[in-house]
């Protein structure tokens, strides 16, 4: 996030291989530039997130602005393979959250025409709160040929099941499901996409972009500092999402425990994803009336209907002059409300997208909702089949993409990599 | 662009309309909510740039760090129609450069049923400095059929001609090309959406979105307040870009002159876009000699080969130990400079990309390049088939898109409107 004035990225570059001066008499050039790196206003978004933690972070962080989301197949069969990219990712990873470089820059001593590597282009960016958070999808454990190719078939967690099939489902399998994601948020689009890109250039042989999803002007906050952001139907959204400061039930709702039926997923959490595609020319030219009807809250304020502020307890029993509910039976916060999920609350963390237009003369835009949970068959799929079937909603959206994935608990140092509790 | 303390809009909402209240009572929330919304702290990326001027904003305007860019089809031969929706385009755009909406977002009195007049998804956040910036294509003077549907034929400057194919080039027509554009530039995302979304919408039933492509960390400086950023190959990208504080020669490089041909566009400029897609995963792999022989300039400083500073003036004459150019003879920066190109310069005010994947496991990556001028002929198509038959960089860049456009001088007040100088 550059502002006026710019920050640099605090960092040691190795310009200094021979093959590199000797081609570029890059080094002074860069001394010069490392001196103009000392002084950074101010700034919380710029700064880094701890990398090591019992959790992955990414997950309970207060949610940064951009998003770059990225699902990879697995394109070999050799365990060792994949565990040694895991490691290399980590140690990356715990770099550029740092807002290090993934890797060397320049040439490596006594291989002048190496390849860098690191990409350059966050080069002088600050770490700008960047988040690298892995996931496991079911394809890892058994492939849709029936194969289980890196002998953890048994350690499938029983929370990692297929989603089932929802009403209007109208998903792309090209842009669904992966054997492994990367959750990259940061407050920069940049650091976001040069973190994906180097650990997709690390990954080749190993895994292959399966398909990635950029975001921008998250829909949810996840802690009570951050106030709630407009989704691009133009309704506040996550007003009621579970918070960073919610410690006993982010235990109960987000974290995974020892006695779940994974222990290796203990401190883990799961993720669903699902990229919904909103008709926005549609809900362009439906009331401000209606619109509040679907939603159930008002537009301006956020509050639900009948109250006056965005946080107010929302009445379900409330009703207007006319004897029917102030808040529709089948608008969206009355259908999603825990109380009416037996009380499924998730910890939701979506972004807003626009990929270009369609083709039709429409804007291609929407939401990539998703959302960390314990076991997804308890909440994402119980309030999912409840809104798939009733919610007023569904007129003006569709469920493109959807994807799950097992999270891992945290990286505990620099001797500990994402995945050691499944491989290790 | 959010920072923990959110900055909120100053806006006034109507959202006092009686089937508002009725159904939301929502009057009081927003109270409420506007009230929240006094205390923004000082920061120069939220503030507004003046919409009204002799040029219009987002040409010399110091570059924001988003864009969201639109062609649109005119998909209506009624010129009234036309120019009546230029004219609720100009109002609309004075408002959101101003950070208001784009109308009033309530019911209107009288018709609470009315869709509402913004689509609100921008409600408390600040101008950002959004710039809207508007372009004729040449297909407006004259469709593909041959046709002057709106009477202007004779009105098409000569400096809009169609560019010419370039070897190389792999243009997708569908993403190339259009009526019109806008070029929305704002330093938040969600604001040059918003911007762009509500055009469009208020361009229903004139205007069809034909492509649009959304863009981030800005590849060139056009002030020299900023610094120069990086491209997705990791280089510093627009050095030597012409600069809003080089006001002589803005007039000789990027303003159209009265006697250019088309007095109507005297104070306007033509803007050249081109997609041009990075093969990255092959770059990557490429050794850092190898690209900072490509590019002329050192990766880390952006010092021209053989310099120790970004700024330093090349030298193209100087030679290495083994008696070859510094500065290769076909690298980008000795091609592109223009003691090459007979003097010819550009503005250049492009961004970087990244629209997912590709469906072949790479990442759909590159620069949306644009640039302002005072006449592509002689400008941007002189040294581009330059660069087209003998730029290194080719070999990893493909041309996939293309567009050419007249924008108009800009708006001098209310009574005003973006192409009053042709239509009017």
């Amino acid at each position: 996030m550059r502002f006026g004035t710019v920050m640099r990225r605090r960092r040691a570059i190795a310009l200094a291989g021979a093959g590199v001066v000797g081609v570029a008499g890059a080094t002074a050039g860069v001394d010069a530039w490392l001196r103009a790196s000392g002084d950074e206003p101010d700034n919380p978004a710029a700064d880094a997130v701890p990398f090591y933690g019992e959790h992955q972070a990414g997950i309970v962080t207060a949610a940064q602005d951009r998003l770059h989301f990225v699902a990879f197949d697995v394109i070999t069969d050799d365990r060792d393979r994949l565990v040694e990219m895991l490691r290399d990712w980590t140690a990356a990873a715990a770099r550029m959250t740092a807002g290090k470089d993934a890797g060397v820059i320049g040439a490596v001593e006594g291989a002048p025409e190496a390849p860098p590597d690191d990409t350059g282009e966050a080069l002088g960016l600050p770490p700008a709160q960047l988040t690298l958070t892995v996931g496991f999808g079911p394809s890892l454990f058994r492939d849709a040929r029936g194969r289980d190719r890196f002998g953890i078939a048994a350690k499938r967690p029983p929370a990692l099941a297929d989603l089932p099939h929802f009403p209007g489902d109208a998903l792309q399998p090209e842009i669904s499901g992966g054997d492994l994601c990367v959750q990259a948020c940061a407050n920069d689009p940049q650091v976001a996409v040069h973190a994906v890109r180097n650990l997709a250039r690390m990954g080749f042989g190993v895994v292959s972009v399966r398909y990635s999803q950029l975001g921008f002007g998250r829909t949810s906050s996840t802690s009570r500092s951050q106030a709630t952001p407009r989704n691009l139907m133009g309704f506040k959204d996550g007003t009621a999402n579970l918070k960073a400061e919610d410690g006993r039930l982010l235990d109960e709702h987000v974290w995974a425990q020892a006695g779940d039926g994974a222990p290796w997923m203990a401190g883990g959490s799961y993720l669903v994803t699902r990229k919904i595609r909103m008709i926005i020319e549609t809900w362009d030219r439906a009331s401000l009336a209606e619109q509040e009807a679907i939603f159930g809250r008002a537009k301006g304020s956020g509050a639900p209907l009948g109250k006056t502020g965005e946080f107010d307890e929302i009445d379900f029993s409330a009703k207007g002059a006319d004897g029917q509910p102030l808040v529709p039976m089948d608008s969206h916060v009355r259908l999603a409300h825990p109380d009416h999920n037996g009380g499924a609350r998730l910890l939701r963390r979506g972004y807003n997208f626009v990929d270009g237009s369609d083709g039709l003369g429409r804007l291609d835009a929407g939401l990539f909702f998703m959302a960390y949970q314990r076991d997804p068959r308890k909440q994402f799929v119980r309030v999912q089949t409840q809104l798939a079937r009733n919610d007023r909603l569904n007129e003006y959206i569709r469920h493109v993409s959807s994807g799950v994935f097992a999270c891992p608990p945290g990286v505990r140092g620099p001797d500990d990599y994402w995945g050691r509790t499944l491989f290790g």
